[in-house]
């Protein structure tokens, strides 16, 4: 089956090479249910786990199949990338386990949790000043160097196909879902999650959630063109504050049924009922889409709803509820 | 088979017929692992995580059985016990899918989140003085008023038959497990670890573990009888404070290798290295095998050890390491 966009072909092949590519190296993360949480939502909800992936997220699928799915002699000179969060810790695992270099540009305040995560699994770190700008020119530098090959953080078919192999799972691990809900930052995890349900699911919809504080996403949603945030514009799901690509942008806008945006406030709630109720340290981003299913009650009562979490890297010393 | 003891023949159909009872109700727990951790111990550590198991913990195994196993007519009534904790919300959850009703008696100054957790599910509280006089006093009067049955929280063979089925699930997750760590209160998951381990698993040893500042586990191990704390013992893994019954000590000084017991600096530090790098939520009865673990790397060193996770409910404004 073969989906044709504006910027991509996408293949269902394709997407099942990039999860038997995966198999044995990464988590099959469990779902796990909550009876006083369905009694809440009114409706069989059902949390995909990947803050319990390696890395504690799901980027590392996707670094894992752009890496893995390159001729070895694309990448002989290593791999780089710029984050200042999960996927620096992604790539580096990636990196480790294909026995290649891993360079990761890294902006000086990063949280020590996130340096110390590239720093275990032997990533070279660059620090740079922490400006979009300075991160790009670093990474240039660091490229030119060392002739490493650029694994970028989700605008990329590959990052995508490995998104994918979560709903890919999800799948297979609950029959008949309705509704998967899934945060929205870049769009990568998005559009897999949109091109697994179309090949694989057809019946169920895909929905993407966001901070309001950051809702580029949801009007780039409307409107048909990447939208920013102002620079000044700040949530705690911090890992969402990235804008689309036209190329996520155009998957999105074919498969995804809708976006629903989420206040401060009910983020914060969402990821204290989440670690209270289902014993299980989510980061902020994550508790975005179930805060969406909260405040979407009527929308979703009755249905089996399919919840991301997508991360559980928080410093622990920083948890909004606490 | 069977295995004949002071006080009880325990068999293994027994047991195997408990795990049948429990299927469809609860939850098989999720094993997890962290290559990190494996590093730092230098072991492969796999994780059962019974605090994503329903009410949170372990002991709703024990109560399912102990319900289950009975007549209808013994329990035409309902059931009782005392409990501030984990126990009250076991009984209160196993009662409610049997359609019977449960009378807990809670000290009046249980944590909130406890009392919470109990009336969710349609439990029937009668709060008492913090004293166990107090809630000796209440249940043997409820019982009388109500002519509820009284569910034990450990000290019972029904109770063993249930617990012993987190090891019992241990078996079929992971194939040839060197050791098994629990922790060490009543004795109840104890008892039904090692037993499970003696009749399915021979070659496994059974470790227990405890805080050093109620060690009356590790004493009635060395001693042979029933020891018990000084009143103004305290521990942060206020879980563990209770002290064996001769049924426990029997099959623990039968069926386990050894008692370990950790400091509470320990106990923490376990702690926040779970919530940290495995994603979630334990409370601190909960770390204390694995600071055993952590204590004891050398003993353990190359060996594939299983380390039981035993409950999640915990006050997140009140965890000592944030």
């Amino acid at each position: 089956m073969k989906h044709v966009l504006k910027n991509h072909h996408f293949l269902s092949e394709t997407l099942i090479q990039s999860q038997q590519r995966l198999t044995g190296h990464l988590v099959r993360t469990p779902v796990i249910t909550n009876d006083e949480i369905n009694r809440m939502c009114r409706a069989e909800v059902q949390f995909k786990c990947e803050n319990l992936q390696k890395t504690g997220s799901f980027k590392v699928r996707g670094a894992f199949n752009a890496i893995f799915c390159r001729k070895p002699k694309e990448l002989k000179n290593g791999v780089a990338t710029h984050s200042s969060g999960n996927h620096a810790q992604a790539v580096t695992l990636a990196a480790k386990t294909a026995g290649i270099p891993a360079y990761i540009v890294m902006p000086e305040n990063s949280p020590l949790i996130k340096v110390r995560g590239v720093e275990e699994k032997n990533g070279s770190i660059t620090f740079c000043e922490p400006t979009l700008q300075a991160r790009e020119n670093t990474l240039q530098q660091i490229l030119e160097k060392t002739g490493a090959f650029f694994i970028p953080p989700y605008d990329h078919p590959d990052i995508i196909c490995g998104q994918s192999t979560v709903a890919q799972e999800i799948f297979s691990q609950i029959p008949n879902v309705d509704a998967i809900l899934a945060p929205l930052g870049g769009g990568g995890l998005l559009s897999g999650t949109g091109l697994a349900a179309r090949f694989f699911a057809p019946g169920t919809r895909v929905f993407g959630a966001e901070p309001e504080s950051v809702n580029d996403g949801f009007r780039s949603f409307k409107s048909g063109k990447v939208e920013t945030n102002p620079p000044e514009a700040i949530t705690i799901a911090d890992g969402l504050r990235t804008h689309l690509s036209p190329l996520t942008l155009d998957v999105i806008r074919n498969h995804i049924e809708d976006i629903f945006t989420v206040n401060e406030a009910s983020i914060a709630d969402a990821m204290e009922m989440i670690w209270s109720r289902l014993k299980i340290v989510v980061e902020p981003s994550a508790a975005v889409p179930f805060a969406a299913l909260l405040q979407q009650q009527q929308r979703f009562e009755g249905q089996k709803v399919a919840v991301i979490l997508s991360g559980g890297n928080v410093d622990l010393a920083q948890v909004p509820f606490l």
